[in-house]
Order: structure tokens, then C-alpha cells, then sequence
């Protein structure tokens, strides 16, 4: 289905540089005046009340299992129903909001977007973060570990670990910098402060749809349909909480005490018309056969812009405008969403729906295209200097952190939106 | 509340050596006949029908929340009610069991254990694994990194990390041997195979009651009132895959194609009497302030004796019994469940009634005293000898691992039940 040059009826939507036209139709799950979680699907500056649309009998030609699914409080009943049955309702909204003759029943399911409130667009079972970007990886392991910055596993395997899913929060909300156990390299003991190195990390949210059962690995052939749709994800690190904390087992408490969504979640099939070959050096070497296909190579990485704007108390007091930080590319990716899925399940664990794999920061080659203040100032070493002058080595109090992300350009874009965090001071431990 | 010298109307309650005397009332979700998820009570070698004694009028007395919390099908409501309300809930039920007068109506109510099915005993939110034996971290940091096999941080921190809570299944469920990706040191590059070193780890699952907000820190004063109770817990780790994977971000693959758990979580009162001084030699430092309590030093530390057992295909055939491989006792942990607990959440991390923290591996000072095979048998270079002259180096396809857990003696006895697992072959990727 290529919706790209199909118009709605509703002028908002047919804006150059919309985020959410008619070929995007991303969910989330909102609610208004009464309260009352709803899923609902962007639409130019609006959101269909999908509950509504059913109640209309709009949807009256879908299965009943997907008539049951849209009126939930959380998407994750219609991400385990399958992507035959996500492309029968895309292919019917497609048509609501095209076809003029639907207007006049339609019009009274939308709401402005700017006048509902956003929650978090399912139960998230399990959180898994990935580790996909290579630059990302060989940046922040050169200030890690100086002799041995990239491991050898990491050409060979999506590395990835476990998170925290119950401190995951929707766009929006502010959280206040935490407390850990901090040790400086020359000091002879911890203690417990603030944290001193607080930063943003720019990933991408992918959400598992159909899961699967305990001990069955899922394939290459298969692993896309697997995945239901992409958001923004911004995984906050303390950098000094995770450098004493990670050996041997990996980031805990630098991680956990808050990771944010964008609310929308940007169905795969909308991404298709950005699909792109997955490209390597060619001194890489072959992934394992489980790990690869023809599919994958051709098509396998995907076209997202991605970019890090920040807003400081100064800025906001001076009515001055964020100011972006930096911007990268999924397509720089070293791994693909199909080799984190076939990774994840090879050994048989079983994946949920509404499971979120964050893609690890997305970093590019380049050093201004770092998804992170670590990499962007080197470790804290080269502080960067904001054109109000202000200079910054990591996020203050009162920043505001805004991630986002869209496909196309300025004319045919396909927004991810934005994920947007302001940091409150820390009550001092 | 001393119950343990009182006495139960049900005879099986007051044997010797009995695991569920009226001084355990651990709590289980079980299905008889009907199929239904109940939450039930362990007494004797029955276990109780909450909803049953409910229905029947017998928990009256209590609150309306109490009442509802119990006709659940998981335990997470009634977990997050608070230590207020699960006394009185154990109170009541301490009464039902020994004053005869309600033996005619509490007796309907009764199930033998013999005849129902276990499941999870709760909805898992987010599973947290500790690492909290200083014995099993010596003896594996020797394997994985002989020049440092204690990290600088592993005194101060109770080194932790989240897991994967969807393939976390009920004691008594088989798996299959799960493939991944393995490298032989001296290999150039690694290979998808079935995995050769399967490990069990002898843990104590700890499940968290009533949870914080994100933000909030708990102290180490009020850290207990969130732990609901405890569980034994097989941590299942697949070695050769951990070694080649784990580096930088901790174990994946090797840990979450199968965990399992005791059907029956003990709680926190039952285990007040074994109780004792959390000790550790005279070297070691004193922690952080919001890991330090006058109680935690004084009893801290509970005497739960663990123990490993092993069946292999052979003694099944020949009918031998299982054979023990290992003891050893959760008082020997470095950290304690108060200090997993204020650690978990300095930082301001939420936790959620039903989250579960594993132990780590509980190994004790001497080498027979270890909780996994890859201590054992020294990173597999020195096999076990079977009393039927099989050897063991890890765990073979057609073994069943069961893991054991009590407090008390061969008189009174706080049974954890016990978790058992038959290992099958895998499916060769």
C-alpha cells in the first residue's frame, strides 16, 4: 500500500512538513475531557478517537478481534492480534480519512491533538536495550575502557541487556536528577551525591506486536512481523553512577531511575517507502547465518533523521528557542530491527507484545553526530558552548531535552514526534 | 507473633519436619478441578482455597480490601496492600488453623497439594537479579577474569542487574537446552550451536510487596515492609554463551531462555525467628549510611538453609534416588534483602508489587558449598563424581536440578518448597 500521495479531507494532514499525514497513522493512547484512556491514531493535528470511530460502526467491516482490540485502555491487544490484521485496520483508517464520503462521520471522532493528554501506549512487559550503533559503541568504549574501546563480540552479536521497565514514562513528564554511589578514580571510597554527570541518550523505542512462545527462535524470514512500530526513546544515563557500578554486570542504577517515550508509536508499515540497504565496511565480517538474509541486506536498515534540541532555564527565561545539539541516523546503525528480534529469541526466550527494545543511542560517524553529551564533549573534557553562550559538559537543572525524529523531508514527512524531559534539581541524599 | 509452638487442628501440620507447620502459611496460586487461579495458603500437606474461605465467611473480620485482594487470581493485589494488612491477614488465618471450632467449615476449604497445579504466584513486573554472595563472586571472578576476580566495587555496592521476567515459569516445568552464540578462546570467529555448559544457580527469589514511587528512595528503616516474601529460584546460566556475550553490558542470552521459581512464597514473618547478626570480617568496610542500620547489623541475615539436588535420566531408571550436589545458607550473603531494597531505589527507581529480586547465587566459604556447577567443577576442569559413578561436568539433557529451601530443623521446619526442573535435549539451530 503506498498511501504516500493520497490526500485526506482533512487539510492538516496534506501540510508540507506535517508529521502526521495521511501515509503516517502512528497510535497512541490519550485521554480528554473525560478521563478516560483511549487509543487513538494522529491524523494532520489531529487524533482519532479509535473507540469512537468503533462506536460509529466506522469499523463495523473489521474482525470482531480487532473491534475488541481498538477499544481498549493500551494498545497491547492489538499488537498481539498480528500484522494481517494491523494492515486490515490501516488499510480501513486509510480510507476513513480519505474518502470524503466518511468525513461527516468521522469529523466528530477527532480531537485536537493539543488537547488531550498522552499516556504511555501500553503495559510494557519487558524492556531490552540494544547497543546497535557502532560509532556509539566505539566513542563511549574508547572512554570506558582507552586500550580496548569496541570488544570483539561486537561485529558478531546485537549486544543488548535488560532494563527497567516500571520507570518508563510518556514524553512530558520532568523527573529530578538522582542520587547514586559515585567514586572518583583517585578517591578511596564512595559516597553517595548527586549525580554530577547526567545525560541523554537518543535511541529509538521499538515495540514488539505478535510475540512468541518460550524456546522458539524467531527467524529473519519472520522477525519484522514481529514488530509492531517505532516511537522515540530517550534512555537517561548518569554517567558517573554507571562508571562505578557496570563491571561485571552491566548498567543498573545509571539507568533505571527514568527512561522516556515519544507517544506515538510510527506503524513499520509506514516506514516502508524508507527502507534502505544495510551497508558495513568491507572488512566487517559476515554475520552468522541467523543473523542474516537477503531481505535484510537490501532493506534491512531504515532512513529515520534523528536529532537532540536543548532548552535551559536561560534560554526559557529569555524567550529565546531550543537549540539543537545534534543529529544522527537509524540507517548508520550497525544492527538491524530484524537482527535484534532473531538475536533476542535464537535461545528461545519468548518475546511479549507491547515488549519495547530500545535501539541503543544512535550515534553517526561523525563526532557532531553523537547521540549523547558523553561522546559530544568527550567524556566531559571539551565542554560544548551554546550560542547564548551558555556552555554545558553534561544536563543541568532546568535543561529541557527534547529527542525527535521523522522520515522523508520537508515536503512528505513522517514524524516519530518528539520525546521532551525537563531535569528538576535532585533532593540531595 | 510466636506461632511456633502453637499448634494446628490438621495433623499433617504438626509433624516433624513438616515444611508447612502453622508457623509458615506460605502463600501459592494453584488450579484444581475447575481450572481456575486461586491464591492459596500452604498448611500441612494441604494447601487453603482463599476464595473459598471468603466465600464461606470465614475472613469476615478483615477489611473489605483484605477480602477482595484474596478471590484474586495472582498475588500482586494483595501484595500491594502492606505489611498492615498481611498481618492481619496471617493473624486470621493463624486462628482458623488451630482453634478447632473452625475445623468443620475451614476443612471444605482444604485441598491436598498433591492434587492441584501451581502457576506463578504473581504478575512479575520487573525481575532484578543480586549478586550478593561474596563466595560466588570470588570463585566466578576467578574463572572469568583470574588477574581481578573481586571488582573494587563489590564491597560497596550490592552489585545488581534487571533480567528478564516473561521466561521466568512455575517449578516443575521442563525446557529444552538453548542455543546461542559460542567462541571457543582460540577459535577466529564464533558459531551458533546448542548450548555445552548449562548451569542451575541456587538463589532465593524475593518478591516485592507493597512499591514506591519513582522518585522516592526507601530506607533501610522502612525497606522490609515492601518485601512480601520469599521464594527458591533457579537462576538457569548458560556459560558458554555468558562468557562470549557479557562484556560490556552483562549477561543476555545466557540467562534468559528459562528461570524458575518455588510455587510458594514464604512470608517475611515466617522467617523472623531465624533471623541473625549480618556479619563480615573485620577488613571489610563499613558501608554507606542509606546501607547501614543498627538492625540490619543485629538481624539482618536470615538462617535459610539451600540445598542442590540432582536426577539424572540414569537414577530415574534405576529408580536411585536424587542425589545432594551442594549446600549452603543465605546468612553467608554479603548483602542483605534490606540493603537490595534501599540500594534498588536510592536513585529514585519505582518498584511495583511483584517484582522479584533474585539473590544471586548463595555459595558459602568452602568450595562444596557452591551454588552453581561452574564452581563446582572449577569452570568445568574438575568433573563430579556420582554416587553411581556418573560424572558431571555441567548439566546434561535428561537431568532434573532441584533446589531446596528451609529454615529450623528436622522438628520445626519453615519449608520454601522446592524448584525442579527437567533439563531436554535441544533443537539443534
Amino acid at each position: 500500500m503506498n498511501t504516500n500521495r493520497i490526500n485526506s479531507w482533512l487539510p492538516s494532514a496534506n501540510m508540507a512538513g506535517c508529521e502526521f499525514p495521511l501515509a503516517n497513522l502512528p497510535y497512541a493512547v490519550f485521554s480528554s475531557a473525560d478521563q478516560i484512556h483511549h487509543i487513538g491514531v494522529g491524523i494532520g493535528d489531529k487524533i482519532a478517537n479509535l473507540n469512537a470511530l468503533e462506536e460509529a460502526g466506522l469499523l463495523d467491516s473489521l474482525d470482531q478481534s480487532l473491534r475488541d482490540a481498538v477499544k481498549q485502555s493500551a494498545l497491547n491487544q492489538l499488537m498481539g492480534l498480528g500484522h494481517k490484521q494491523w494492515h486490515a485496520l490501516r488499510l480501513r483508517l486509510t480510507e476513513l480519512f480519505s474518502n470524503s464520503v466518511y468525513q461527516d462521520k468521522v469529523e466528530p471522532c477527532l480531537i485536537p491533538q493539543s488537547e488531550v493528554a498522552f499516556h504511555l501506549p501500553c503495559q510494557i512487559g519487558d524492556y531490552t536495550d540494544f547497543y546497535t550503533s557502532v560509532h556509539h559503541a566505539t566513542r563511549v568504549g574508547s572512554l570506558f575502557r582507552p586500550d580496548n574501546p569496541l570488544l570483539p563480540n561486537y561485529k558478531w552479536i546485537p549486544i543488548g541487556y535488560h532494563g527497567r521497565a516500571s520507570s518508563i514514562r510518556v514524553s512530558g513528564e520532568a523527573f529530578k536528577r538522582p542520587a547514586g554511589q559515585l567514586k572518583a578514580p583517585d578517591a578511596e571510597r564512595p559516597v553517595l551525591e548527586l549525580c554530577k554527570r547526567l545525560d541523554y541518550e537518543l535511541e529509538l523505542g521499538i515495540f514488539i506486536g505478535k510475540g512468541s512462545q518460550l524456546g522458539t527462535p524467531i527467524s529473519m524470514a519472520d522477525a519484522e512481523q514481529h514488530v509492531f512500530g517505532v516511537s522515540m526513546f530517550n534512555d537517561w544515563s548518569a554517567r558517573d553512577i554507571q562508571a562505578w557500578e557496570y563491571q561485571p554486570l552491566g548498567p543498573f542504577l545509571s539507568k533505571n531511575f527514568f527512561s522516556s517515550l515519544s507517544p506515538w508509536v510510527v506503524p513499520m508499515a509506514a516506514l516502508e517507502p524508507y527502507r534502505c540497504d544495510w551497508t558495513r565496511d568491507a572488512e566487517d565480517p559476515q554475520p552468522l547465518d541467523y543473523l542474516d538474509s537477503k531481505a535484510n541486506r537490501t532493506k534491512g536498515a531504515i532512513d529515520i533523521k534523528l536529532e537532540v534540541w536543548i532548552e535551559t532555564a536561560k534560554m526559557r527565561a529569555n524567550n529565546q528557542p531550543a537549540e539543537r545539539l545534534a543529529k544522527s541516523n537509524f540507517k548508520d546503525s550497525y544492527w538491524t530491527i530484524a537482527q535484534m528480534v532473531a538475536h533476542h529469541t535464537v535461545n528461545g526466550c519468548d518475546l511479549k507484545p507491547g515488549d519495547l527494545f530500545g535501539s541503543g543511542t544512535q550515534s553517526g560517524p561523525d563526532l557532531e553526530e553523537s547521540g549523547s553529551l558523553l561522546e559530544l564533549t568527550v567524556g566531559g573534557k571539551n565542554p560544548i558552548t551554546l550560542s547564548n553562550g551558555e556552555q554545558r559538559t553534561f544536563v543541568e537543572d532546568g535543561d529541557r531535552i527534547i529527542l525527535k525524529g521523522y522520515c522523508g523531508d520537508d515536503q512528505l514527512r513522517i514524524g516519530l514526534g518528539q520525546v521532551d524531559n525537563l531535569v528538576q534539581a535532585g533532593n540531595k541524599p
